[in-house]
This record gives C-alpha cells, sequence and structure tokens, in this order.
C-alpha cells in the first residue's frame, strides 16, 4: 500500500522527507520523532469549520456500547447520530443515551432515517458486513467498516465493489494506524533508525472465554458468522500492523491453528503463522484467545530494533522501545481513546480532500492472506498470497 | 529430553515436586523459586573434595583465549592442562601464560601429553569436532565438545558413536543450560506458573562482520568448516534453550534463510525458522548475523508468560520478565561467568556419580533439527525432525 490510502496521507513523514539510513546516530532526530508524542499528525481539517459527520451505528454488541459509542460521543468531528440493531428494545435504549434515532436492521436496510446520517459505522458480526455496507451505499453514505472486512474475500471484494461502484469512501478499522505510539514507530522505520528491517514479530493473546462468560452463542465463535476464530479476531492486528509499520505487502504465508475448548469447535483457539514479505523479511506471529492478556509488535532491523509493547489492546498504556546505536530507549505515551482517533480521522477525511485509508483493497488483502494462512494449514507449506 | 541427560539431575525441580498448575496465584513459590538467584542448584560434589580435572583445550581462537580460558583458570573444579592448536608458536603461547603443556594438533591425534589431562574441551571449528572427540575418546578421556556437534548429521553420529563405543563421558557444551536466569525461568514453567506452554519465541542477532573484522577468512563463513552460518552459530541459541525450557523436542520445522553481503556467500546470513512442539506449541525464531546485538527467549503460556531478555550473549546481565496474574515481575541477575558454570557443571559430573548432560545424542537432535529447517527451504513446507 502507498502513502495515499493510508492515514499517513496527512504528513507522518519528517518534514525534510528524509530517510537517511544513518540516522540512527543522530540523536536530535529521535527527540524531533518522538516529541511529536500523540500528536494527532494526520489532521487535515479544523473541526471547528466543518458540520459534525453524523454516524448511523450498525451492530450494538458490547464493543460498541463499551468502546464506540463514548468515543463517538466524545468526538471532535463526529456525533452518534442513529442507532441500528436487531433487537427494537436495544436500539431505543442505546438511542435515548445519545440523543439519536432508533432503527432496525430491517428497517436500516429499507432506508429508514437516511437523512438523520451521513455515515455508518458497521460493527456487525463479520458476515453481516456485506449486507449493511452495500446497503449504506446505495444510499450514498460514507463507509467505515470493522475489520475484518468479512468473513471470506469473496464477501470482502463484494463489499469493496459496491463501495466502488456507489462512489462512496470505505475505510476499514484498524484503530492501529491512528494509535501515536505505531505511527511514531512507523515515522522511526521511515527515518532509517534501525536500519534495514530484518524481522517482525507480533504477538496478541487474551482470555477470551473469561471475558465473554456467560454468553457462550457469542458470534466470534460462530464460523458462519466470524469466518475465522484467533486468526480473523485477533490476528489481524499483527498482520495489519507489520503491513503498516513495514509499507509493504506480504507475499506467502505459512502457519496451523490449534483449539482445545469445546468453545472453540468451530474455529480457531490460537494461530501460529509467519507472512513472507520482500526483501527477505519474515513476521512472526502468534495469537490466542487462551492465553494471559499480552500483546507485542516489534521489528527488528540491521541497526536496532523498534517495539510496541504492550500494542494492541484498547485498554494498555503503549509503551515504545527503541534500541539502536548504543541506546535503549522506553517512551511512555499517554493513552489515547483509540476509537476516538479512528472515528476523527475517519471524519477528517470525509469532511476534507485528504485520500481516506486504510480502504477497502488494504482491507481486503488481509482476509486474502488469512486465507492463506489457513490453505497453509492444509498444505503444510508456503502459500503464495494473492 | 529427560530429567536424566540435563544438568537438572541434579536437582532443579521444587523442593516438594509440585508442578500446580494453580501456582501463579500463589506470591511465595514466586519467591521461593527466584530465591534461588543464581546458586549452583546442580552441585553434587565438593570442589575441595575432589582432584581438579586437568582439561586439554583443543582449538585456541578468540573465543577460547578470551572465554574459555579464563573461565577454567577461575575453575573451582577444573584446570587448563594442555594446550592444542595448529600453530606450535600458539600452542606455546597461550600454554605459557596458563603453566600448561603445549602440543600441535597432530602431536594431540599422536596421544602427546595424554598423562597430563582428564578431559578435552573441544572448540575447534565444527568439522574438526569429530576427529579430536573420536581421538580422545580413544584415550579414554572425558569429552566437552562445543554446540553445534559437527558440520552435519552424520558426521554428529559418529562423534557420539565413538565417546560411546569407548565408554567416556561426552557432554555438549549448551552454556544456556547452566545459565542461572535460564534455569529460574524452567523451574517457574515446571511449576506450571505460566499455566500450559502455548507458543516459543526466539531470538539472537549481532554484527558478526563487525567483531571478526578485519578476519575475512573466520571459519564460520566457510560451509566445509561451519556446516551452516548464522542458523548453526547462533539459531542453536534459542532452538536448544526452546527444548530445554519446555522439556520436549520439536516434531518438525519450517523455515528460510538469508545473506546480503559477499562475506556470506557460502552460509546463511540470518535464519527466521519455526519449530513445532509436541501439544501444538510452535517456536518462532530469528537469527542474525547481520542486526544489532540482541537476544530473548519467551514462553507464553495460558496463565502468563517468562522472557530471558537479554538471554544468550554473554557479556549482558541476564534480566527475567514474568507476568502472571495481576503481576509483572522483573528480575535481574547478578551475571556469572557462564563458560565458568559450563566447566564447572561438567566437572562435578565428572568427579561425581550423577549422570552427565546435555549428552551427544541430544546434541545430535538439533544438527537434525538444523538440517531440517535447511530442507524446509528446499520443499517450501514443514519437514519431519527425525
Amino acid at each position: 500500500m502507498g502513502r495515499d490510502d493510508d492515514p499517513d496521507a496527512g504528513g507522518a513523514t519528517n518534514t525534510d522527507g528524509s530517510t537517511d539510513t544513518d540516522a540512527h546516530t543522530d540523536g536530535p532526530r529521535l527527540t524531533h520523532l518522538l516529541g511529536r508524542g500523540t500528536a494527532r499528525d494526520w489532521r487535515t481539517v479544523d473541526a471547528a469549520e466543518v458540520d459534525p459527520v453524523r454516524v448511523a451505528v450498525i451492530g450494538l454488541g458490547w464493543f460498541t456500547r463499551g468502546r464506540a459509542l463514548p468515543a463517538l460521543a466524545d468526538s471532535d468531528y463526529c456525533e452518534p447520530a442513529v442507532m441500528v440493531s436487531g433487537s427494537p428494545g436495544k436500539a431505543e435504549r442505546v438511542a435515548a443515551e445519545h440523543d439519536a434515532v432508533a432503527v432496525t436492521y430491517d428497517e436500516f436496510l429499507d432506508g429508514a432515517a437516511r437523512e438523520s446520517y451521513d455515515a455508518v459505522y458497521v460493527v456487525t458480526p463479520n458476515a453481516l458486513h456485506l449486507e449493511y455496507c452495500r446497503a449504506a451505499a446505495g444510499f450514498g453514505k460514507a463507509v467505515l467498516c470493522e475489520k475484518p472486512v468479512e468473513r471470506d474475500s469473496e464477501r470482502a471484494a463484494a463489499l469493496v465493489d459496491a463501495c466502488a461502484d456507489a462512489d462512496v469512501p470505505l475505510m476499514i478499522g484498524y484503530r492501529m494506524q491512528t494509535e501515536p505510539a505505531v505511527r511514531r514507530a512507523r515515522e522511526l522505520l521511515r527515518a532509517g533508525y534501525v536500519g534495514e528491517p530484518q524481522a517482525v514479530r507480533g504477538e496478541m493473546t487474551q482470555r477470551l472465554l473469561d471475558r465473554i462468560d456467560p454468553d457462550p452463542d457469542q458470534w466470534r465463535l460462530d464460523a458462519g458468522l466470524a469466518g475465522g476464530g484467533a486468526l480473523f479476531d485477533l490476528g489481524v492486528y499483527p498482520l495489519n500492523t507489520a503491513r503498516f509499520l513495514l509499507d509493504a505487502d506480504p507475499v506467502a504465508a505459512v502457519g496451523r491453528t490449534a483449539a482445545t475448548h469445546d468453545a472453540f469447535d468451530e474455529v480457531d483457539e490460537t494461530a501460529s503463522y509467519t507472512l513472507q514479505f520482500p526483501g527477505e523479511v519474515d513476521a512472526h506471529c502468534f495469537v490466542s484467545h487462551d492465553a494471559r492478556h499480552g500483546s507485542e509488535i516489534a521489528v527488528v532491523g540491521t541497526e536496532g530494533r523498534v517495539a510496541v509493547r504492550p500494542a494492541f489492546f484498547q485498554d494498555d498504556d503503549r509503551v515504545l522501545h527503541v534500541s539502536t546505536g548504543d541506546t535503549e530507549t522506553t517512551v511512555r505515551f499517554d493513552r489515547v481513546d483509540q476509537m476516538r482517533e479512528e472515528f476523527d480521522y475517519f471524519a477528517d477525511r470525509i469532511r476534507g480532500d485528504a485520500p481516506i485509508g486504510p480502504d477497502g483493497a488494504h482491507g481486503l488483502f488481509d482476509v486474502r492472506a488469512m486465507e492463506a494462512i489457513y490453505e497453509s494449514e492444509e498444505t503444510g507449506g508456503w502459500v503464495a498470497i494473492d
């Protein structure tokens, strides 16, 4: 992916555009890059000068209620406008909290309240993304769709096509791409701070069954609704963040999955996989729905290493670890509301002229890469990602 | 590997033998285990009550002179007795520093000074291990052979057989198995402190060309003498330490290697590989002769994680990182002289009755595993390790 379809279009590179590979000896450069802290380097539009983007939120599960809606309510650029749920009662309850309009899934598809929103945020089970994104595109609305795009690449491609055909903006909800610690890590890499990347390591683990108890029917465990288990739910984080940090896409994958608990009779509980990036750079990743909470993404280069640890969970404070030359630097970031960053960035692109991204093609690639990992388990070897 | 052929035979398990999987909630247990610090839990013999083991050192390169000989001179249980080199002048010079006998390679093979030593430490290029170990075994001497055992598994097996046929003790020089931080990590794993292991991560990187400059003819770059490059030289550390920590052997491997500098026209400069352990536990490893100095070994389990970071280089202070329950613990170890630990352990086993290990079969397994990784590069898929 190039700079045109990611959040960097607003100018995340150094102001001098330099990628000096000897930069690791340049102390002021490190200070300069990290000095950005949690700054919104992607910002192109002044929130005070544009109308807020009115968002219809489709899918009112725990993530929406606990994470997305508070962020939307706090947003500088967006406001919650319409609440869409399969349950009329839930839609009413949630809408009442946010002074929003309540509609059911079916009503939404029929075009209800379409004058009340400018954009949709689709956070249903994966396999419902296509239907609601396609409907929203048909209404001419901008679309922010949760990752992974859909439960398989065929449906994901149809979703991307539907938005393209309707000529509406489509962004996939990769909150790591607007997470300041990850953006600072990427700037260090781009500035040549750790030399040439040689390897990437990614890890994301949690105890899903503890979190969702007592909801054994949760859609993440349903192959038809989710498409995949730990790989789709967690694995997409190290996969996509590796792509974002390296500014490159993997060409092949090898991996395997496992499951031990009965709850995971349809989908994978853990996934272990390696992504082969151009330049002989491998990304080794492990994700688990049955391990203690933890996450990390690290890039090892010829001149040093950069790691964000913890990396992926919203409730952790992010810490950036940089080793280069004869120093090891630890940078602790104030926590940002990652969902608010994502919503504000999305709205900045809707209201401004800068290109939007990560776009549909970018998200579709991840689904194909994950399918290659599943296929690798069958073939026992590397599978090309096309 | 079982407990009979590794340094734990002296009693590294808990005194109560417990492997309670709920141990992560048991604070005193953690304190108890870590309270061992750098203690020599493997010790079975009082150095004051036995004759020192007189060691013939075969191969006087920089590692021998800079690391092994100072440790041997400091050892409680050993003493440097004979210095063996291809260069008579070098043998004389080094012998003079240690009040030892100097002999050439050829003289050694002819049995020179055989009354002056009890054991040999073989630290020649990999492809010479067989010849000198076989000769030493023929003289009835105990053998401490550097890892990897030989340049290929056929020669490694011949070496192991030669020692078995002569009924002499053979130990392979895996200094991580007597490194206190690694032993404490293993005790935590055995006590169930992080639950069931799910994944392992290993990394070892250095800038070899900076270190060996101006010696471009260094044997590590010669395929005939070394057998392999980064994988043989560095990769054996995460591989063997993963086996030691998990107390298990991998059943299959997938991986690939790369090289960019001209100096690496015969052997690999970097290696990226995954080892499949029983119980669906994968170990992801990356090693490089062209990256900033760094190393780590980590085990992710259902209840927590244990990492030694830095892990493998002798000049680093070892730090043990333990996360379990709602705590993250960092334990900094006083640095031990790893070579001295290894020599003293070897001598303890020679002078005492406890079984010696890591033994030849254990070391041979690593060579086979590394050959499987190279083979995987050809086949593009998982290769069984037999």
